[in-house]
């Protein structure tokens, strides 16, 4: 980002530029602090149980209440094996673990509780786990949750681990953004001083108010949770469990594991049942992650006998290619143009944000779509899409991006940055200055879209297809939901494919953990989704840069894989 | 104890019957102070290796050293995995179970050692576990520790477990003893306030001390010890793992268990490796704690075709009867007599402490030898054995304990409180003041006896047979190193047996514990033994008290049970 003349004039600089030579007070610009703490918690849209579940089956966690023979001087059975002796038989139940914790109350608790008491056991590792005794008969209810730890969002989702269902929903900013926007500047700033564990506790806070805010609604405490999954991707991953992610940015990008193991909450303070078995799903490498391995799981990619190719756009682009048989996966650096960040007028699509514009092909006047319908803001992912495909149909810009200057409209002018185009004049503005798209933005987008669609070039070659073979297309992520697929294809960001291949899923991230949360074996699915799935590390791979090329134009250089676009740019001339 | 009328002259008061008007001064008095920090590692005699031991087959701990091929763009496998897979190969390892505070330093070790690290395994659970990971070959060494925690002296042996010898001992009073003698001042003092959390850090401070004083004459780190295993009474091992004991003193007397579960060091402040498995062996009940089990194990009492009594005299007198068919015990309270407690002029087996006496048959004069041989302070146990069984011999008591102020001897008197025979003038001891046994400190050594020896009957009974039928009598203990077995049987605290068929086997309890280090069967062993021990509980047992009441004699009311004291009491008349 450049600063403009006029923000000069107001006393503006960039920091990144500045040296600093004494004390400085530091403000945030109120509207980002209030996007900021805007939740995002519409975009977990309803969720239904995704299979057929018993709790008994199918959890690993579950609660047993048990009436114990109070002891004698004839009967002196020590408290743990007169309660070891009941839980095998009432429910066989066999060579359990107790957790120290839960042993330094047991006699008081037993005693308190007149020998009535409910266990919760995890049965999810080599051998069953106490992880709490409560007093009485406790067993009407039993919580979970799953969670998605996005680098911009996190969603937590509260479930009822006897029905299954997903009874609340929370989401918000992921607490780290204040330490970076993207992976690779949290993975710096973890790798300075205290900073993994600074990152470490902020996504936890961030957590832990979601879980909070959700057991609140349900009227339940965070202490009645007792198995959480997580997913994310792999820097996400690794922050969380306090592992340094430096390994991740450096060739030849190796994570420290890609299978975590299962901890205890307390281990990564998160405030749920402290004994509380924490999962963080298994992921693939250092730019493929659980939030993938957990989408395709969520999506069927795995289970399918179409060929699939399922893409989850956020700050990168992580694509699989596969079907029931095989499956190819790579991430291309997209960088967060598609999140507003890097481009001048760019936003988070909460209020103020254009999402939809359209332009007059006669007068180059646009009309455009406002999130609240109130003044605009900025441009958000999709209004940029949908943006740079109308400059490209009407001629605005040609097929390199390059804005036409010469159109008769005062529209199209040279600003602070080179070629612009104003989608609003100050006067219809929020900001009170003109809303406009400048060539350093339009390049920004276009390596955006070039590097995804390199990328799906790339998973179809490596397996001896071409993008006519993909016979679905499903689109994970929040992003997907406001995609208008003509414009998408109009720029290249979506291959030319029949619109009633593409579906969007929604948070296929969150729907996974929820899944796995739910049922032992569709962890275990995910597990062995990691293992079958090929990872194409595309850094050092000269193909996908001739591929990335080739696509650096809108659509593409080569039309022959645009064929809709051809169409409508003909009848345009 | 009560005080003399000299005491009260000199502004002496017991502290028990003191009212507290303002702030106050204390201080302990020098003899005290010099008494409990004198270690009595002398006591902890050569251990040799106690049978044949192979560290690649008997140990559970070991280490591995791997050369891991460096990751590549080609070969992108994560950290973990890379060292999983090796391990797999080189040693066949599989499955292991990684702790999260390795993970987190392994990314940074593997690098920084270039890829060739030694790793630490622990076996011995449901899974292989990783201990440590320590850069280049450092499988030269290899460290564990077994501990005795005593209610008055904590043991440590340091152990080679590449060879299995005890390579350092150390030895030093249980840092609890500040706040009480015995076990019972010790669960009363763990069920106030802070009082658990104090006592817990107190004794892992004691060992931690220990553990740092051995290290340092080996010139190896604390750190360096990677599996710690532990016996103690059931109080003292619910204080270490943070377990309330107060059950443990109330009728039925129920611990919260006896089996403790493997924990990790860093779970009990224990500064050995953090994740070093500490292994606290198994007891039967709450006064049948894990030191008698391992006793056992380690005297061979489980194990052979004799019958055999097994006795481990401290606070409280536990014995075990029987064979490798069964084993039945019972826990006595004895009483600190025979730790010099609750006597007049008693005192510890230290420096100064008359540890045996002779008295004239016809003068009544005594003679007695002095531990350091300098003047005498008190008596210490073996002294008091000792000097009432020569009083008794002699005629100074009769059979009841009754001193006799008849006899032609100033040595025979009424003092402060009661009966009582001098057995040092002022001017020969340390103190400046006559040594004396009173008759409330002769009454206080019977009840003692009497208690132990009731023990044994009822142990003898509960099986068909009497003390006759004992084969062999092995004594475990610090105490027993120092007793005279035919003064002990005059006053009926050992049965009458032909004296070949004791034997003193010293710290038992210690050794226990260090062959579990060594060898998974023999801590398998140990909890077998556990298991099949049939445990008397004689708290509420009329029969018992019976056998008390007919013990308060000496030696014996019945003297068919004590035929050589008999002999000697007929040659005496």
């Amino acid at each position: 980002m450049r600063l403009s003349a006029d923000d000069l004039k107001g006393g503006y600089a960039l920091s990144c530029q500045t040296v600093v030579e004494g004390d400085l007070e530091i403000f945030v610009p109120p509207q980002e602090e209030i996007t900021r703490h805007l939740t995002t918690e519409k975009t977990a849209a309803k969720v239904s149980v995704p299979f057929e579940y018993d709790w008994r089956v199918h959890q690993t966690v579950a609660k047993y209440f048990v009436e114990i023979e109070p002891p004698t001087l004839a009967d002196n059975t020590d408290d743990l094996a007169r309660l070891e002796r009941e839980l095998a038989r009432a429910y066989d139940l066999r060579d359990l673990d107790a957790p120290l914790a839960i042993l330094r109350t047991l006699a008081r608790t037993l005693r308190d509780a007149e020998w009535r008491v409910t266990v919760v056991i995890d049965r999810g590792g080599a051998r069953p786990r106490i992880v709490d005794i409560l007093p009485g008969d406790q067993t009407l209810s039993l919580y979970g949750a799953a969670v998605d730890i996005g680098t911009t969002t996190v969603t937590v989702y509260l479930v009822d681990l006897f029905t299954g269902e997903v009874v609340e929903t929370a989401a918000d900013y992921n607490g780290q953004i204040k330490r970076g926007e993207d992976v690779i500047s949290r993975i710096v700033f973890a790798s300075k001083g205290n900073g993994l564990v600074e990152l470490q506790s902020l996504v936890a806070q961030t957590i832990n108010k979601l879980v909070e805010r959700a057991t609140l609604r349900r009227k339940c405490k965070p202490h009645e949770i007792y198995k959480m999954t997580l997913v994310g991707n792999s820097t996400m991953m690794h922050i969380l469990l306090g592992l340094p992610p430096e390994q991740i940015r450096l060739t030849p990008y190796i994570t420290t594991l890609n299978h975590p193991p299962t901890v205890l909450a307390t281990e990564l303070n998160l405030n749920i049942h402290p004994e509380a078995p924490v999962d963080c799903l298994p992921g693939v490498a250092s730019y493929m992650g659980a939030d993938i391995t957990a989408g395709v799981l969520s999506s069927g990619t795995h289970d399918t006998d179409k060929v699939t190719l399922f893409l989850d756009i956020g700050t990168n682009g992580e694509m699989v290619l596969g079907t029931r048989e095989w499956l190819v996966s790579c991430a291309c650096s997209a960088g967060p143009a598609f999140e507003g960040a890097g481009v001048f007028h760019g936003m988070r699509a909460t209020t103020g944000a254009i999402e939809e514009v359209y332009i007059n092909t006669q007068t180059y006047e646009p009309t455009y779509r406002v999130i609240g319908g109130g003044k605009a803001c900025g441009l958000c992912g999709s209004g940029l899409i949908s943006l740079i495909a109308e400059m490209f149909i009407t001629g605005v810009t040609d097929k390199a991006g390059n804005i036409n200057l010469t159109l008769p409209t005062p529209r199209v002018r040279t600003g602070e940055h080179g070629a612009e185009y104003v989608i609003a004049w100050a006067a219809e503005s929020d900001t009170g200055a003109d809303i406009v798209i400048t060539k350093p933005d339009v390049d920004n987008l276009l390596r955006a879209k070039a590097a995804i669609y390199a990328g799906y070039v790339m998973l179809a070659h490596s397996v001896g297809m071409t993008l006519k073979d993909v016979e679905q297309m499903l689109i994970g992520g929040s992003f997907g939901q406001y995609l208008n697929i003509e414009k998408a294809i109009e720029i290249g960001l979506l291959p030319d494919l029949p619109w009633e291949r593409f579906h969007f899923l929604g948070n296929t991230a969150a729907r996974g953990a929820y899944m796995a949360l739910l049922r032992r074996d569709a962890r275990d699915d995910i597990a062995a989704i990691a293992k079958k799935m090929t990872y194409l590390e595309l850094a050092a791979d000269n193909a996908f840069n001739d591929q990335f090329m080739a696509a650096l134009f809108l659509p593409h250089t080569d039309l022959t894989q645009f064929e809709s676009v051809r169409k409508v740019l003909q009848a345009a001339e």
